[in-house]
């Protein structure tokens, strides 16, 4: 046990695990509300797995793998079998259909939220608990709900505030990789683990840059940035030529494609122009697949891919969503290993300082693809499936950072304080809170919130310092004077603030009083209501 | 792995795990939303730790030790230190508590609903992953804090529909039942094993009865209900006298109250009778508190505990909570072990039928107590607290028994169906299916649900077939001859059913079609709209 000096335990939570404040939660619900609105709308239903699956029907499909477990948290049963917590909503989700593929009418199109958790060594932003929030559309072979799923995805980014330009919708195919990466010599079952480690590699653009990438295609690369510093990932082993060959096509620079740099505002109807670096670039999309398209001509899987990739463009097009909304890129990897044909990622446009002082692109807040294999390996039959994952904390801080989020209109209670502690006074206090919570009105649906002081009453400044704290709006006082009149005093705890803000000595200060109200006691819900009417009042004046 | 024929991977669920369905997610969201807004009524606000926590911090209070890891889920880190599933939401809370001791203003008065993970042998209706939804006072040492708990616990059983005399809050006090032990000589440290031996006999009441609680006191009892039959549970092994006593004061016989049996419907102002197998009985909370005091006046322990027992009852009276809402009931115990003063427990009063046949009370679906030690162990000084827990999937299955839950009034989508497949016609139905989700209207804030078929379109039937079984209420058809025309058919599925279902022989079945109407293409959105307030309509006549 880790204890402290006097035998004390320490409490502590394990590393990559946080508790969530109140302003979190209610940020955090407002936004999966909104998001749910949009799935709902797109004719999704919500379906939920548990935490635990069995280890064997969880597959390894994560990309870390130096981690004891392959990276996930697992606990053997009683009878000997292995389960693990699922570290995606994915393969659970895959799980579920193929044991209940008899009751379930295909095309099934499913949503959920929930936590996964990833034995991962955490890091700054990084957890090992966090929430994702996906919609799937399992037994549909055809790339129209590839489209559709992209199509959501920029309708829920819109939803929640963020402007068309912020964000694009990035769409890549598996079968365009694998089908460079058979005609540079790649191909087949031998060469499956150094393909995913190529994917791999190509997903590090934007953390490590050309260069960086070069290196992990090549022999490795060291984290310290030159040989001996840090640690030492082990690259592809590709040859010059090869690692030529992937990076031109991938990197997209020679298609005159933006990378993760964003770009103008102008629309120039289904074509769209770019500007980088004060360079105006095409980035229409049918353009971008029939470039590709040449450059691959003799691969027979990347021109399906391709094919794929020009069908989905085609079909957000007619829907109204251009190559601003939705991108063709190229160097779209994602990492998980189940991924069989398009691929896409949510990435938002704005800038943000990194913790190292950084400017960088917020980046990617989620994304997925086309995952026809998953139900397979249960069912023994094609399930064809796609799907799209959005990463909830990520998603929040970027909500937070464009102030979409996290203005918490929530009121405290109002605070009924307590002078006398005997039972009998504690019953008149319960029950002015107990009369300001049964209230009920078009402006009070749900009654007031109210509470009595639980703490230890005897120190009237601790009751009022509570009240501060905690933001209460108004504070209820009934001495033993005010008892026998009949009356109660309610103290306006903000318009108080308020003046003291315009206070600047200590004389205006003693002389000047907070605001406060002597009323009937059968007067006290109306006045309340009242005076929390007013604070609404300045607090729309205030533009809050 | 676990492999069927063919060596494919089985599709299955540890037990003890279950998926949430739609109707299920939604009906118990609702709920979740009932019980937040009277948290909220009562100034509480939202908190949230995360699944994992130090072993050594959860502690072991559990009540079936019968497995391993003390009935968690267990994992070593990576720094070969253990951590656990968390088993309830109220050790985590005072870890919380204790590690943001000095940043957190007391009284700290929050909820939370989470899931919660035991490593307990499932059985039918019992999962190893259930949620639980909390609130808790710390910093409160008066018992003010455990009436107004219960107060809200009584409140909440309201707000989801459970009528007054349908549910009770039996509140108890472990002062009491521990004064009790004392009285027989179970004081004192090396007794405090037996002593909880002893609380978890008179837990099981309910489940064995007074013979098997006898049992359980004495020697011990056999599952199987004789002499080597089923499983042999240890008893505390006390003396017939000193289990006459615990079964004389626990039981609550003796005093004329009523067990699990529920009462009648008549309330006499502030004292209530209550009508037993044709008697009737006083359970005016004064009295039963007066009784029980004067059967252990000797008894320092147990007489405070009462006299805490008398001022909750006196502060619930005061804000308008007699007995028949929260009843005073020395036979309520509470498995877990960290419980130092007040208990509670909401009990649903109305019959069920459980899996045996037999008609039973439903009972418990919630409850707490206080627990002044919990926070103490990380701190060192006392941080009295006290906190009620509702067991969200039981109470979730009595609201459904009662039918207040579950009607899921969610409308499904749309159906764009599917006559030709190639990209451009898809764009077509794709373009539809957006024109009604981006509808905003009074009726649709959030537009209309619909979506285009996305599974193998050449089987029509196949089509109609997924609509009717998802329960769309329109399809969208639009054919070569209807685009050419720049038509399409909407197709009501509801009234081509309602017609269905009023047609008996086959001929009037064939010379009767479907409610089908023709459109022009501008007009869908408003003709689907019209349509579906027609479908409201009905529904609202047959007052679905």
């Amino acid at each position: 046990m880790a204890k402290v000096k006097n035998n004390k335990l320490k409490a502590r939570l394990p590393r990559g695990f946080t508790d969530r404040s109140a302003a979190d939660i209610r940020a955090t619900d407002e936004m999966l509300s909104k998001i749910r609105t949009v799935f709902e709308r797109y004719g999704f239903d919500p379906v939920e797995t548990p935490a635990f699956e069995y280890t064997d029907c969880l597959g390894k499909f994560l990309p870390d793998t130096d981690r004891p477990n392959a990276g996930v948290f697992s606990v053997q049963d009683d009878d000997e079998q292995w389960m693990s917590l699922r570290y995606d909503l994915t393969a659970p989700l895959a799980r579920h259909v193929a044991e209940n593929i008899n009751e379930i009418q295909l095309p099934y199109r499913t949503y959920r939220a929930g936590y996964v958790y990833r034995n991962e060594k955490p890091g700054p932003g990084r957890f090992r608990q966090f929430m994702q929030f996906d919609a799937d559309t399992v037994g549909a072979a055809g790339v129209q709900a590839d489209a559709e799923i992209c199509m959501m995805a920029a309708d829920t980014m819109e939803a929640l505030g963020i402007a068309r330009g912020a964000y694009v919708i990035r769409v890549n195919n598996r079968k365009v990789l694998d089908g460079v990466m058979e005609a540079i010599g790649l191909g087949g079952e031998e060469n499956a683990e150094r393909r995913l480690t190529v994917l791999r590699a190509i997903d590090k653009l934007d953390k490590f840059g050309p260069e960086g990438v070069r290196l992990l295609l090549g022999d490795g690369r060291w984290d310290g940035g030159e040989e001996g510093k840090g640690d030492f990932t082990r690259g592809a082993r590709l040859d010059d030529e090869q690692v030529d060959t992937v990076m031109k096509f991938t990197a997209g620079v020679t298609h005159g494609l933006p990378t993760s740099k964003g770009g103008s505002d102008r629309d120039l109807g289904d074509m769209k122009t770019w500007s980088i670096d004060g360079e105006e670039y095409f980035t229409d999309n049918r353009t971008t697949c029939l470039t590709l398209l040449h450059s691959v001509r003799d691969n027979p899987l990347a021109k399906e891919g391709l094919n794929e990739l020009l069908q989905i463009a085609s079909l957000a097009e007619s829907a109204g969503y251009g190559s601003r909304r939705i991108l063709i890129d190229p160097s779209v990897v994602r990492g998980l290993e189940y991924y069989t044909g398009p691929v896409y990622e949510a990435e938002l446009l704005f800038d943000v300082t990194n913790e190292k002082g950084e400017v960088v692109q917020f980046g990617s807040v989620g994304g997925g693809g086309r995952y026809d294999g998953l139900v397979k390996r249960f069912t023994g039959r094609d399930v064809p499936a796609t799907g799209f994952s959005i990463g909830v904390s990520r998603l929040a801080t970027a909500l937070k950072n464009l102030g979409k989020l996290g203005t918490d209109d929530v009121v405290p209670p109002v605070l009924v304080t307590v002078m006398d502690g005997d039972t009998e006074a504690l019953g008149r206090y319960q029950k002015m809170a107990q009369a300001l919570r049964d209230h009920r009105s078009d402006d009070y649906p749900n009654g007031i919130r109210a509470e009595m002081y639980q703490g230890n009453w005897k120190k009237f400044g601790n009751q009022l310092k509570y009240a501060d704290r905690r933001g209460c709006p108004l504070a209820i006082i009934q001495g033993s004077d005010e008892r026998e009149a009949g009356e109660i005093q309610i103290k306006d705890l903000i318009e108080g603030k308020r003046l003291s803000g315009e206070i600047t000595d200590n004389v205006t200060w003693r002389e000047s009083r907070p605001a406060q109200v002597t009323v009937k006691e059968a007067e006290l819900v109306e006045r309340v209501k009242a005076m929390l009417a007013e604070q609404a009042e300045d607090r729309a004046k205030a533009g809050n």
